[in-house]
């Protein structure tokens, strides 16, 4: 349960934001493959904290260490972990929290599943800390994808109010993709970046926090990945993104616009190109019956503001039984929407690859 | 794969639009549980095609006859087998689909992945009419809930622009979700209703099909429900939801709106109210960190214009290898909005009953 | 859980004993594969009650009705389900057993289980009628794997002292395999075979019932079928072998005789044949670190008498609280060994079927 | 796949013998249960290399480091990870076997598996190695079962032709497994053990192995614990037991013997003592249909000869593609039976937590 994943791919997420490490196990790769290791770590530091103004104060490396998987630098079919040893914690913020829940957090409920053994300690393993394992998982299945062809794609769509341009449903190619991912704030607007980074800003300046939207892109997809029902592209990827701390929404092609269409305008009429089938537009997102059509493969997440704010809030005290109020401390990200972007194109590579496995295609 | 669930229930969901039957395998039952017959066959009446102007003219009685799982006309732990013998087929219309595939629908990934197999009569078994064994299954789950004291009850909060009411996310009640649960059209507000079923009727005057979204509330949960990443409510819920045909979307709480709010605004106080824990809001729509809050549980989904259309579309003939135009005959729903009603509310009955005997809560 | 078996193949098995009907559901099955329909049922009855003196009298027809799987009579990438309809039923045989549980049957730890709910006519879902849906399950997968050349077959290695010849470890051919599979009594010497049938004769004259041993053999395999440790081909095995009632035991290669052998006598060397990798001598069973090596794959499995007797036996009264003596009538077989032969050639073809896909080599 | 498995607990088993680390992730454990760390560190010392005669003299302290999980020194609801840093390797000894497989390992089928990636170096993810991070998620499982008053204990019931005493099926407690538990070599009878012994160092001397056999008992099961069909304790127990290398049989109760008994004799009768249920002689081994009955479940296992000897053997060179002679180097035990104990110990008691969980009792 939990923070096991298994189908063709196995995944294992382990660690506490303040424990001596954090790591995951990732089952089931192909074998002979060289994880590059340079090009996973700018992957990390797109997750990294402490980095930029918009990002938690607490700065760690997050190097990952491979214990295993790997046979003269290769992947040899053993399963694949690694770990990054926490070093810059300070749990002495976090004592109140054993009794006083945080509004927004998994304090409350987890209190009362855990009978109080809970590691409160930076939200224990309900910190988004744990995306650093996830990311690493994440990296190494981004490349062995990049080596066949399938590009993955994140950017901020919005945050607060201010919104970023889209992908081209259509037409995004490998160039967009890598122009937005090589940018400190990945936004395909640098203008409407600017804004966003200023919003961020703002709501730091007023001790709060703020949300916003990702998009995400996959595009060099073969046709009929996925199963019909409750194993469709659509399952599979909604049932791990919300795997990341924070996510409350997820909508694929049109998402919830399609409300307001007719199917005469949501429909996406076929059409040849140069021998291949195509659709004039991609309202669908890539996916139809769950399976995979060849179109680029569009999803959107809404992910909520940071729920740790240095403002006071109404809780309560279980101890106690008796209402209170709370002041978190802590080093916190005014918006983790930035961060959560490499998140996704984790999350999107992992399922994504396990569908290649189970499909035959790789 | 594909149309088998398992994790403590089992559910394996079997059929084709135009086979002999469809039905449906639900292991893992509590034992001693009587199933109100004329309860389910009312609650499969919701769902059931050819009884109001807003769905297909393909009228099915739906009436499901229980194989096994039951002794003395009680649950006995074996597995839990209906079938529904289809009456009403008419396959003829399907000729033309096993080369052009329908824009919307599955017809063109499905052809590529089963190599041309794909029984295309109906939709196969891709056809919203294998709803109807989800809702058996969903129609017993709901039973025992509330058995139990947990309710759940949707509603069509949208179709094209005309908007529904919404529940109440802190005080709705089980007479709430009873009383949208009894009326013909299940919408909040009879006025929105009418305007729905207007649209509905224009939609289908012109050869079209519109959209909408549901809203689905959930009551009586006990906390700490769910596991934290890939096992939290919204991942299992999530990942389940969009085996109904034509979802496209799925929000909890404040859902894509906490896009545009403050951690401030977005986060929800705790107090006690009688010795319980509440919260004042309920943004986070009754999860935080992938468990329960006891607090009602709300999600929303988007579904999709029905793809099947009587308008001329732009398609492929997967044969010749060439642009055509497609003109769909057949008897489809100028818009399945209603009809998913009682889907949403069985995925949902399905993963809480499974989540609750996971929990040792049953 | 429990009925429900699941990887890349999924299989449901439904249905109770004395139940209107009994099924199964096999999923992931390779589209366009067409079921030669006598051959299976030739296959079923070879497992079928009521045909011969060491059978039940119970004589059922066990003809399976395909409600889904197939389009134009090839699978079609729907699930597979198939039902039989229970005929010769007599309840009234079972009613003492609510109450008084039979020595070497799962009665008392299911009416523990299921809180007195358990259905107790013929056993329920307990009972080896159970295995007729599994060989509807098995004899398709047999099929396929055929058309691909790998050959399953299995035979009486034993009943009571009476012990039939083995395969040749080595050098075990389809056409041997086909040759026992064509008997009525499935041994490979035909003295040993009359042997065992007064043996079993013996046993029905003195209101007894008797043991034995099944050999299985798998030949035409790939090497590197299955994955290390938990998912190796015996876990495969022997986790769906036990799904047979009546299975206390299992082997593979030289077995319990490896307890006995030193390493050089055990250890299997290698060598080259027409340039392919074969051993001289085959105890490893075609299996090493859980991987198939391409050599036969043989196990073989531990019968225990059918529980069922009509002799007296001390039992408990769980109503009443006492000690008591029980007499069970209802139609037995005085031996379950030649029967569960083709259940054990149909897990067998199950697990491989989908090692098969899961290896991409289908 | 592989290294992972899971159902109420997950397991997580990484590592290659002369890697970096070796380690597990175990999920699932309930919250607030303290690990004695001298208790674990003692049942480790059980399988622990370098210690004796009979193992090799490859000296490892296998002192595990405690990655995650814990909080305050108590598990806490997140994953349990721990890891060992392997020290005494010399992958030097391996370099043949890059080419040349060893008769009776899996390093041929692997060769062909992996594209000839796997890690040769002392077996990689194969190596008898891995199972000392099995012996501590097993270490743990046994703590928590014996808080909840189950107890797990194994002996070697025989090495070569020399057996030991057996359990007494209907009677076994808890005192006489802690007597074998604590003995150097784990026989119950001391003059047996003496044999054993040299029956080891004989092979030893003749640059040899030799087998044997290990017989298990759990006491202090509640009754109705596992499910029918594919998921009887049977299955549940064998499925995971094949997971420790060289085991190639495993049966329940009176297991094979069963094949030569009556049903009269076989058929354990059911009595009141003391107000439980009882049975007069345990032939089912405690397992009946698949369920537990509570009485003690007994099971037997074959554990092959070291496959890897130091005498001349037959091979072939996969990369010359030509039969060739190998000669092994390396450490090896000569017999690994008495060091294969607490692994079925390990694997039993993960097993049976498992399934306490999932039965709700705990």
């Amino acid at each position: 349960m939990a923070s096991f994943w298994r189908n063709r791919l196995s995944l294992s997420i382990f660690g506490q934001s303040h424990g001596p490490a954090i790591g995951m196990t990732l089952d089931g790769l192909p074998t002979g493959f060289e994880i590059d290791r340079e090009a996973l770590q700018q992957f990390l530091n797109r997750r990294a904290p402490g980095r930029n103004p918009w990002s938690t104060t607490r700065r760690e490396e997050d190097s990952p260490e491979f214990l295993t998987g790997l046979a003269n630098g290769l992947t040899c079919g053993a399963p694949l972990t690694a770990v990054i040893h926490n070093q810059n914690t300070r749990s002495v913020d976090y004592d109140k929290l054993k009794s006083i829940p945080r509004p927004g957090h998994a304090d409350f409920p987890a209190h009362i599943k855990y009978g109080g053994h809970q590691d409160v300690a930076g939200g224990g393993h309900f910190s988004g800390r744990l995306t650093a394992p996830l990311c690493i998982a994440g990296g190494v299945a981004l490349q062995i994808l990049a080596s066949k062809g399938i590009y993955i794609g994140a950017h901020v769509a919005s945050i607060g109010k201010v919104k970023d341009e889209t992908f081209d449903a259509v037409s995004i190619n490998e160039g967009q993709l890598a122009a937005v991912a090589q940018k400190e704030f990945p936004a395909i607007s640098d203008e409407a970046g600017q804004q966003m980074k200023e919003t961020v800003e703002a709501a730091r300046m007023s001790l709060d926090s703020v949300g916003g939207t990702i998009e995400c892109a996959i595009i060099g997809l073969p046709v009929g990945l996925g199963e019909p029902m409750f194993d469709g592209m659509e399952n599979r990827l909604s049932s791990m993104i919300f795997g990341i701390p924070a996510i409350k929404g997820i909508e694929f092609g049109a998402g919830f616009e399609v409300a307001e269409m007719t199917g005469s305008q949501n429909n996406d009429d076929y059409y040849y190109e140069n021998g291949e089938v195509k659709t004039k537009t991609n309202n669908h997102g890539g996916i139809l019956g769950g399976l995979t059509t060849g179109m680029p493969l569009i999803f959107k997440v809404a992910v909520k503001p940071t729920s740790s704010i240095a403002q006071k809030q109404g809780s309560i005290d279980v101890i106690k039984g008796e209402d209170t109020i709370l002041e978190v401390r802590g080093r916190h990200d005014p918006c983790i929407v930035p961060r959560a972007v490499p998140c996704v194109e984790s999350v999107a590579a992992i399922a994504i690859l396990d569908a290649m496995i189970e499909g035959g295609k790789l």
